[in-house]
């Protein structure tokens, strides 16, 4: 359980890993629905004159099951407060955006609402209406608004994962569906994702006993699924990973190392205290330290983060045509 | 990882161990708000001549922290349906609620809504004015009015937690304030609380470097709370158990065992998958098969067991006095 200097997770990944990772992984309910509503997204967004770009956000952790009828489960802390949030920045700057997302994680445009929505800002009133109680009804309405809005005029797809086992066949098949578009595709992989998880077959398959000793757990690496999106899947598409670490310089480091060997265009570093005010775009040009506006009140690091992003994608789509 | 016969986790808990454990623990916060506010609430509800039971109900999972700045920990699943919708029948039996519920699980009267309510329900009109969808007008003015009312009359009192820490030292505030009450206090513990947990002291600090290796974790059980609520805690209150297991057979062992061990006066035992269907009841004169009355739409399980409860609460505060 102690940190270690954190480079020696660069280990290659063959075929054979991600093979039998997915071959082991319980079947993906859904899938062929999955498929069709993002082709469906995927063709809508590139049928007219002037096609939209198209961005798959991630979004929150993944869990990894501890046993096979579910019981316990490690999770990744991850609100989805990044990915909802950069998904909004998107829209704006008129990308199509496929937010795939942990369940119970943030939305996009309700990230600045309470807990639990629904019992702390509205309530009925004498008439038996409902009403947003003053100090949230203009971010109620925007956030109900905005988010149906988006999704009605057919450039916000969401789509919800929970363990690590459906994150990464969703992130397959969406990948292979948006392979067509070539440099017009962006991925912002901001999701927690577990580096560790336990094989499916080697399971227990009921509620794992306590005893009088203590547990002991042996978890294996999650295939670095990067390396086969960047090489197999997407080859074209401008790529952006995410680090997050508690210590600056292994998060440095890792951040370069990671852009290296999976060939990413960007990685986004963040510092687990400090990642709301600043972040680190780590790319091969160099480092670029983007911080949120201080002098505007609720302004996000997220805002001067995409407008970054969109310039370069537009530099890359340029020099690829 | 292998599922034991599961009866070898009733080992003896001194005192030492649970010093021990809330001695390690890191600090609540709010813990003097917490109590005050517990405080305020058996008092308003002891006042007048006919002073209401009052029931604790805890209610979701708990989390155990892998790092101290916490990216990752075992959580054990738990949506907080049973403790929500008991709590709903206890505040219709006349019971003033303590409901202590782990932060995002559901709430009481919410539980026939959607995962997100407020993009799945509601709308705003053309006049700027929200509104409920159609089929979900009545369930979601029902949530918000139910809700509200519970909290501002003063029968329903929600306390938030998310870690086995923060868990069982709020249990021990909270009984300590019920425990004037005697017999007319009620703990109904349906939270799933964790068997293992990682001490805080041996944690790593930082977050846990993935390595070319796999991952050996080793967990420690956690102190059996059970036997000092009962011993220090609330002698004279009528204890509530719950156990979960995906076996039937050590389930009902197991439940058998709590009930002499901890000397509870019910143990309610489900079966993970039938467990909305029909629970079984074990207590010192035998087992009670409860199940939801199928021939009403949307009823639940919890109506008769909450009734059943309520009975023997009374008998027992009968004979106390």
């Amino acid at each position: 359980m102690e940190a270690s200097n954190g480079l020696r997770d660069f280990e290659e990944t063959s075929n054979d890993d991600i093979k039998s990772f997915f071959d082991s992984s319980p079947p993906l309910k859904n899938a062929a629905e999955i498929k069709r509503k993002t082709e469906e997204f995927v063709q809508m967004n590139s049928d007219s004159e002037h096609p939209r770009r198209i961005v798959l956000v991630t979004s929150g952790g993944t869990t990894v099951p501890l046993e096979q009828r579910c019981v316990r489960y490690i999770d990744n802390f991850s609100s989805g407060h990044r990915g909802s949030t950069s998904a909004e920045y998107f829209l704006k700057a008129g990308y199509a955006v496929v937010f795939l997302y942990r369940e119970g994680t943030y939305q996009p445009f309700c990230t600045s609402l309470p807990n639990n929505p629904l019992l702390e800002c509205l309530q009925v009133t004498d008439k038996s209406n409902i009403t947003a109680r003053p100090p949230y009804e203009k971010t109620v309405k925007e956030a109900i608004s905005n988010s149906h809005a988006a999704t009605s005029c057919g450039t916000l797809l969401k789509l919800p994962f929970t363990t690590i086992f459906e994150y990464l066949q969703n992130l397959q098949l969406i990948a292979s569906s948006m392979s067509s578009l070539g440099s017009r595709a962006l991925f912002y992989l901001a999701a927690a994702v577990s580096d560790f998880y336990v094989p499916w077959e080697s399971m227990a398959v009921h509620k794992i006993q306590s005893s009088s000793g203590p547990l002991d757990m042996r978890l294996v690496q999650v295939p670095k699924m990067l390396l086969v999106l960047r090489r197999d899947w997407a080859p074209k598409a401008f790529c952006i990973s995410f680090k997050l670490e508690t210590d600056k310089e292994i998060l440095l480091k890792k951040a370069r190392t990671a852009l290296e060997k999976y060939n990413m265009d960007m990685v986004v570093a963040n510092e687990l205290l400090t990642r709301k005010e600043e972040v680190i775009v780590v790319t091969k040009g160099g480092n670029v330290v983007v911080q949120r506006d201080r002098t505007r009140v609720g302004a996000d690091v997220e805002e001067p983060l995409i407008e970054l992003i969109v310039e370069q994608h537009s530099a890359a789509i340029s020099s690829a045509s």
